[in-house]
C-alpha cells in the first residue's frame, strides 16, 4: 500500500518561470533518465527479488523516486502555470504546454512519450542491481545538465538536491551488488564460458584504431590482432571445413521464385 | 568503414530446426537485449567518446556484436527455413514466420519491434560504460533462459559462445571503467552534493520492510526510519513554514472553472 | 512525498498458479487499461489542477491505484515464482516469463511495453474527468475479462476487489463532474459554437444504415439525411461557387515533375 | 464501403500561410487528440457493436471525422505549400516540413508518430461510449487552442466548425449512454461489488490534501480517514494475521545468489 | 468528405468461425501491411501531391482502401463473434479476443498496435509512388501466406479479392510512375551525383560472397572488388593524408575525464 | 564476420559547426529514411535470401550503409562536439545535444527514437527489392533537403556522396529485380486473381476529382464511373439479396445490454 503526504522531499520555489526550461525538465518527468524510469524499474524488480533485505532497498528507493517525481512535476508546474495566464506569450508558444496546457506530461523534452522499454529489469538480482547503477548514471548526467541551463536558483537547489540523490543510490546499490559478487566480477548465474572468454577481438583496425589498455591487456586478455585470420585456424582445427559456417543458411527447398 | 567477410565468429549448425523456439531466439536478434542493441549502443557511444582507447574498445566490441547478429540470425533462419516448406504444419503456424516469412525479423520474442529506447548513452563515458555493463548483463541473462530452453547441440554451443562473450565484454568494460575511477565510486562529473548524500530514507515500512544491510549502514551511510518526521522538521528549521512544499503549485490565475 | 507500507489494500492467496493466467494479467499491470495507466494518469492531472478539492481527490485516487498496482504484481508474481522452479515446465515455457524471469513486467498481455499515449490528460479539468470515467471503463471491463477467465478463487477475490473499487472511483468522477457541470453538459471551455451545433449528419446509408434514436432526433438534433446535398447548397449560398473548397490545395509553384 | 467527394465540409481558405503554425496543427492531424483518432476509434467500434442504432451512429461520426481529417490536411497543405516554395525560409526551415516536405504527416505537434494505444474501445457499449466522449473533450481542448494561436480567419472559421462538431457528437454520445444507462450510473456489465464499494480511502494526507466534496461525502460515500489503519484492522477480522498479505511473494526455492 | 455505404466491396461469408485466425487476420487490420497503412499513405500522400491526375488516383485507392479495411474488419468479427459467446471456449481464451473482446482491433497478429512508422510518403510524387508499389507488395505477400492458412472458402474468396486489388493498384502505380519517368530510371529530383554513381562496392567478400550479375556487371557498373583498397588510394590522391578521415572526431576541449 | 576499419567511405571535415543543422542530420542517423533503416533492411533481407548473388548483393550494400551511418555519425558529431564546449551557446541549447550530448544519438530530427517498423522485409525476394527501391527513394529525397539546408561545403560534399550512392543502389535493386521480373509486372507469387484485376473504381468523385491518366484507361484498364452502382449489380447476380453483405455481423448472441 502506497500512501501520499503532502510535504515535498525538498522545497519547490520558482522566482523566474520558464516554460522553455520547463519543456526541457520533461526530460526527468517523462524522459528516459527521468524519475519515472527510476520508480517503476525498482518497484517492478522488488516484486521478484527473493533477497528480503534488498527488495526492502529496491522499495525505499522506488519509493523516494516517486516523490522525486512530485517534485519534478511542480517545478515544470511553477514553470508553466503563471506563464499560462498569457496565451501569447511567445516563448509560451513555442513550448508543447501551449496546446496541452500548464504542468507536467508523460513526454521527453522533446514530446517523446514515456515508454517501458526504457525499464531494464528481471531474471536476476545482479543483473537489476547492474541495470540500476546504469540508470542512476543517465539520471545524474541529465541533472548536471539541465542545472546549467537555468539560472534559477530555487530550480537549481531542488535538481542539486535530486542530482545528490542518484548519487546515494548509486551507492546503495555498489554496496548491495557487492553483497553478491557482482560489482566487481563479471560472471554471475550459471553459464559455463567457452575457452574464448579472455580473448579480445580487434575487430576495428586501422590507424588510430589499435589502442592497448587494461581492457585489453595481458594477462587478463589475450590480444586477437587478426580476428579474422584466428577465425579461419579455428574452424579449421575444429571442422576440417574453415568455410562450412557461412553457408548452411541456404536452402533450395521453397519456391523458385523467390 | 565496415567490411562483411563470410566466416562467422562461431559455428551455426542446426540439427533439429524448432520455430518455435527460433520465435524466442528473436529475443536476441530485435529484443531489448539482444545483440543489436549492444552494436548499436557501442558504436553510438564511440561517436562521441574522446579517450582515444576507450573509443577504439567500443569500436572492437560494437562490431564484434554485429558478428553476433548475424550469428543469432542464422540460427533463426536455420530453425525456420525448413519448417517453412512445409505451410501446414501446427508448429510453424503458431509462430509469426508462418506470415512474415522464415528468418530473422527485428521484433522481439513477443513481436515487439526493435526501438532505440533500448539504447543508453550520451553525454559521459563513465555512464556510457556502466550502461554497458547493465547491457551485457540483460544479455547474459536472456542467453541462459534460451540455453535452458533448447536441447539443440548446435544451437546451445552457439548460444554458449556469445554467452560467454558477454562475459568478457562485461570483464573489458569493467577495466575499462576502473581506469575513470567509476566501478566502485558513487560520483562522477562535476556535481557538488548536499549533505543528503549519507542519508538512507526508509520510505518502505511496516513488518518485512525494515531490512538491514550494507546499504543502509552505518558508518557509510545515516539510516533515516522515519523520513516524514525527518522532513518535517527539516523544512521547519529551513524556513519557518513547514507545510510550504505541499502547496506553491496552486496559482488561481486561470479560469475558475478550471 | 509518498510513502510505503508493507500492508497490500486486499489479500493476495493465490492456490492454484498458473503463469498463462498470469501473462493474461499483465494487462492490468503494463496494458491499457490497467493499474499504472490509472495511477499516472490521475497523478499527473493532480500537478495542474487548481481546484483543490478535485487535486486532493486525485492524489488519494491515484495513489490508491499504486496500491492496485502492487496487487496485480504480487498476483502475478504469485502465479510465476513457483512455475518458474520448474524451467521445462511446458506453460511456464509458453510465457514470457521463461525468457524474462517469474514476476510482473511493464507490459500488456500480448508483451507491448506500456506507453503514455494510454494517458489522456491536459488542459481542463472537465476533460480530465470525463478521460478518468473512460479510463475507469476500460479497467472494468478488463477485469471482467479476467474473472471469468480463471477459477482461483484467491486471485478472483482479489480482482473483485480491484473491478469494484473501479466502479467507485467512477462514482466519485461523476460527483465531481456534476460540481463542474460536465457530466450531462456537452460544451465546456470558451467556445463560441457555429451553426452546425444541433444536426446529425447521416454519413453512412444505405439498408441498415439510417436508424434513428434519441441521438438524432428532434427536437435535440435536426437530421441531415443527405449531407451532400447538404454541405453543396450550404456553400453555394455561401460562396457563390460551390466547387472551391475542393481545389485550393493545388499550388503549381513547385517543380512540374513533382 | 467508403466514398470520396470534392466536397470539403468546410471551406479551407488561408489567407496568412504559417509553417510554424501548421506544425502545431498536425496535433490534430496525427496527434493523440487529433480527427484520425476519433474516426478510427469510432468505425472500430462499430465493427463490434451490436446495437443497430448504436452502431450505425458509430459509422455517421466516423465517416465525418475523415471529412475532417481533410479539413486538417487542406489546412497543413495551405499553410506550408507556399512557404515551401522558399527553402531559405528561416521559418519553415525551423519547421518538420523543410525535412518532409509540405503537406500533412502522421505525427504529432511534436513530430510524435500517430499510434493506435490512442485509440480505447472495445469489450462492451457503455465503455466505448464513454472513450468517446473523452477523446471529443480532448479534441475540443485542443482545438480551443489552437483557435487561441492564430490569427488567421479562414483558419480560425474551420476550426471553430471542427471544434463545433466536437460538441455535436458529444451530445450525440451523452443521449446514447443514457439509452444504455451509462451516463450518470457508474456500473455496467455484470459485476458482483464487494462491500467497499461506497468507501473512500484518504490516502494522501497532511495539510492542503484532506479536503471533502461530493465525491466522499455521506451518504454516498464513507469517508476513510486512515485507510492504513483501515486496513489493518480489516485484514485482523479476517484472517487472524494482518501482515500476511505483505510477505506471500516470497519464495526461496530459486537459487539463493539472486 | 467522406460518405460511407452500407455495400461491402466484397462479401463477407464466414462459414467456421476461427478466432485463432482471426487474431492472425489482424495483421490486415492494424499491421505493417494492413489496408489501414494503405488507406492512410495514400490520402495522406494525396494532400500535397500537385499533379491532378496522380491526385485523384490516390484518393480513388486510398478510398477503396478504407472499404477493404472494412472487409477485413467483419472477417475478424465473424471468425470471433460466435466464439465470444462461450468464453470457456480453449481457442477463443488464447487468443487477445478473450480481453479485449470480439472484432478488430487497431494492432497487428502479435498485438502490436498500428503506428504512422508504417507510413512511407512525403517531398516527392516519384518517391510517394515508389513507396505504395513497396507496401502493395508486402500486402500482397501478406494476402498469400493467411489464404494458405485457412480453410474456410468464404474467408478465401474475400482475401483473394483483396490481393487481387493489391495487383491492381500495383500496376496503376506503375503506370503513373512511367509518366513521370520514375519507373525504371534511379534518379529524380535535383541532385547532381558524384563520380562513384556507377561503382559497385564489393564490401561482402569471402567464399560464397563474390557473387557476381546485372546489379554489378560491366558496362552499367564498374566492380570495386576491394573497396578498402580503393578507399586509401582515392583519398591519398584526394587530400595527402589518406588517414585523416578516420580521426577528425576527436575534440580534446571537454572535461579530461569523459 | 564484420570488421570495421579507421578509413571513412568519404571524408567528413566540416569547417563550420551548426548544432542546430546536426538535429536536422539525426534524420539520416535515427529517423525513418536513414542510414540505419537501409543497413537493418538490407542485412535482414539476406539472411532469408536463397538467390546467392542477390544475397551477396543485400551484404554488399546493407555494409556500405553501416560505413554510410559511420559518415552520418561523425557529421553529427563535428557539428556539435566544439559547439558543446560553451554550455551557454544560444543555438547548442536549443537542440537535443544540450541534455543528451553531443554526437549522434538513434533519433530522427524531432527526437522519435528509430523503430524497426520503418523495416519494410520478408518472405519473397521481390517483396524485398520493391520495399528497398522504396526506402532509397526516400532516403535520397531527405538528403536533398538536407543539402539545400545547409552551406558548409563539407558538410554538402558528404551528403552529395551519400545521396550519389542511394541512386547507385537503387540502379542495383532496379536491375536485380529485372531478373525476377519483378520491375514492371505488378504480379509475383503465387496468387490466382479474380475477376476484378484490370477494374478501375472511381471511388473519388466530384469536381476536379475525375481525372483519367494511364493508370485508369483502356485498354489495360475497365474504368467504372460509379461503383457503387457497380456493386450493387454485381452482388445482386451474385446472390440474389444485393444487402446481405452490409448485415453479416449481426449477431445478437451477447448480453442485450452490450
Amino acid at each position: 500500500m502506497f500512501l501520499h503526504k503532502s510535504i515535498l522531499v525538498h522545497d519547490v520555489r520558482v522566482q523566474n518561470p520558464d516554460p522553455v526550461f520547463a519543456e526541457k525538465l520533461l526530460e526527468q518527468y517523462g524522459g528516459a533518465t527521468g524519475e519515472l524510469t527510476a520508480a517503476l524499474t525498482y518497484l517492478t524488480q522488488s516484486y521478484h527479488t527473493e533477497n528480503a533485505g534488498i527488495r526492502d532497498m529496491l522499495q525505499d528507493i522506488g519509493t523516494e523516486e516517486l516523490g522525486h517525481l512530485e517534485v519534478i512535476a511542480l517545478l515544470v508546474e511553477q514553470h508553466t502555470n503563471k506563464a499560462s495566464a498569457n496565451l501569447r506569450d511567445k516563448a509560451y508558444q513555442s513550448t508543447l504546454f501551449a496546446i496541452r496546457g500548464p504542468g507536467p506530461h508523460l513526454v521527453d523534452s522533446k514530446g517523446l512519450t514515456w515508454d517501458a522499454r526504457y525499464v531494464n529489469e528481471g531474471g536476476h538480482t545482479v543483473r537489476d542491481l547492474r541495470a540500476n547503477i546504469a540508470a542512476e548514471a543517465g539520471a545524474l548526467n541529465t541533472y548536471e545538465q539541465l542545472i546549467a541551463m537555468t539560472t534559477d536558483d530555487g530550480t537549481r537547489e531542488a535538481l542539486r538536491h535530486l542530482a545528490t540523490r542518484e548519487v546515494s543510490h548509486t551507492h546503495m546499490f555498489m554496496e548491495a551488488l557487492k553483497t553478491l559478487n557482482g560489482l566487481d566480477q563479471p560472471m554471475f548465474g550459471d553459464l559455463k564460458p567457452d575457452d574464448t572468454v579472455n580473448l579480445y577481438f580487434n575487430m576495428s583496425s586501422g590507424p588510430g584504431a589499435d589502442e592497448r589498455g587494461p581492457w585489453n591487456r595481458e594477462p587478463a586478455f589475450q590480444y586477437i590482432a587478426d580476428p579474422l585470420q584466428h577465425e579461419m585456424q579455428t574452424s579449421k582445427g575444429r571442422a576440417g571445413n574453415e568455410m562450412a559456417p557461412a553457408e548452411p543458411h541456404l536452402d533450395r527447398s521453397r519456391a523458385s521464385s523467390r
